[in-house]
């Protein structure tokens, strides 16, 4: 199988994020998270490991804002220049915003910290020096994975870091800064129907978001109820598309705890939509944080469950673009990823 | 002149704050600044300070939306009771949101973190356990100096604490709740036509949102530039009032460094809008941080230039209610009060 890696992502690597409560920590969304997966791969038998081609910026424009793109690219250095000489370094470490716009302002800040606020909508994606460049060879891989699979691959396997599917049409958020794998699908849907199916843990809100009011990709996202669970705004079973795309978009909430049987029963139900759809492409943002023992995830899907969940995506024999998204429990990702990857061998 | 302060304030003392950058700092907005004031008014042979009356929540449910209210009256039990076992109480020790809804999404979510995410817009106005019941004693402080300017008392002086100004119809922000300016000022607005004017150094976000589209109220706001400065997302000079409200609210952007001939220039244009309007009732948001060596400001105001701006708004001899907002600089603080609280002796 054709896996996509670069090791440009090495220069994304913020040192801490906010959680609730507004309680600093370390960074979840690691390096070592691509580069363990990388080292098993290459332990295999059947990983072809390549760098991604470079698709240009037209792709990721199709799916992103203009102005939010332009943030992404002069962000760092802007608040480099506007890093006020009092301030220690250490304190500016990475951007992240403070502010943000109440629920229905529309009010597009021009300064910085006010571009910020309104393009980063939580506190767990920041950005660093090297962020925009991580991210776009990031969305380089999943274009390459996708373009593998348009010409003739079974399936192929992006090992994107950071990650993508919380990023929306002009939002960064949940580590995730460009959305890999909607520009993939995007990118395949000029060439024919396509069907993403999230099986992250959290809610693919930037997917969501991108193709909500489109009826030629099918959107369908399995994840911890929003309710309870980041990124609380989208996801809900009642989002259902708008517009010309409304009944293109399927939430599967799933409750706290959820183990093997009843994620099955759920997948079976989004699989049969994806039937129904006919679509010549699959793309699936491949999330491995609905592992039993992952430290930020509340579902309890095991190991020979997830290669069991790569069994059923398999199983309708789409030619299927595989995006690695979350997935936080470092001795169990490798582990979880070839689980997965095994059925499309 | 009649002064009303509450020590339920005390109760409210959030630890820290979180900047911009996601560095965590000790939360500017104390105790110390109500209690320091208190003291210094007790020395004047002129202050006369009582506790507040209790309105009840109709005022504040005439200016707020209702869930909104419900969510700070009930947010932190819930922050206890959603508390998991295994994070720390330091972890704890306030509720702030990790994640905002992005700009132009309205769902509103039921779960804790979701709603405090839709009405908490930004890292500084954290919740703690006194908080809600400091906020409706701020509220009554404001209700009660309306109520003695209604009654005949040519002004008098809400020592507020927490502040006010930045909390809109549904969100809090920027150290404050409940608006206590705004619900002063529709308190009195049937009782003859109000105007509001916020000299406080940042933007009246929430009494702009409060008042946008009404034109028995006219708001005015003088501040730091938003392109550079905290709001970000409204105070633009642009923004005139909406609907029947169009060109009943008024904003004058300041760049950095403004000083005090300057702001008596832009303090002459927004008297005369008053002045034209011909209010029954003036209502002043009272901020102190337009002064040269407040911490969180870049404004150059003195203290003498303070005591010429409480000359200059007493001058159209309007009844009026003073309340208080910002101000960090806890030592000049004081001074800073009494200077423009003389004018109205």
């Amino acid at each position: 199988m054709k896996i996509f890696y670069s090791d440009t992502h090495l220069g994304h690597a913020p040192e801490f994020e906010v959680f609730d409560g507004g309680v600093r920590v370390p960074n979840f969304e690691v390096p070592e998270r691509a580069t363990r997966i990388l080292a098993a791969l290459k332990q295999t038998d059947w990983a072809d490991v390549h760098a991604p081609a470079d698709f240009g910026l037209d792709p990721i424009r199709a799916v992103h804002e203009k102005g939010y793109l332009n943030f992404l690219a002069s962000a760092w250095t802007e608040w480099l220049a506007a890093r006020p000489e009092s301030d220690s370094a250490a304190d500016k470490s990475a951007l992240l915003p403070a502010t943000f716009p109440p629920a229905g302002w529309r009010h597009r800040p021009e300064g910085l910290l006010g571009r910020a606020g309104y393009y980063m909508m939580d506190l767990s994606a920041p950005i660093v020096a090297g962020t925009y460049k991580a991210a776009l060879a990031s969305a380089n891989c999943a274009l390459s994975a996708a373009e593998a699979v348009s010409k003739g691959e079974r399936a192929a396997f992006a090992l994107c870091r950071p990650p993508g599917h919380h990023a929306g049409k002009a939002n960064c958020g949940g580590y995730c800064y460009l959305n890999n794998a909607a520009i993939a699908a995007n990118w395949l849907s000029s060439k024919g129907r396509v069907a993403v199916l999230d099986i992250d843990y959290h809610a693919g809100n930037g997917t969501q978001d991108i193709f909500y009011e489109r009826a030629d990709v099918l959107s369908i996202s399995i994840h911890a109820d929003p309710d309870f669970e980041y990124p609380h705004f989208s996801g809900y079973a009642d989002e259902r598309g708008a517009g010309a795309g409304l009944g293109f978009h399927h939430n599967f909430p799933l409750p706290a705890g959820t183990g093997d049987a009843a994620y099955f029963a759920t997948l079976e139900i989004a699989l049969g939509h994806i039937r129904e759809f006919e679509p010549g492409y699959l793309v699936v943002s491949a999330g491995m944080d609905i592992y039993a023992d992952d430290p930020l995830g509340k579902i309890k899907v095991t190991t020979k469950g997830i290669g069991e969940i790569g069994k059923r995506i398999a199983s309708p024999g789409l030619p299927t673009t595989i995006i690695f998204e979350g997935g936080y429990n470092n001795d169990a990702l490798a582990r979880n990823v070839l689980a997965l990857l095994e059925a499309f061998k």
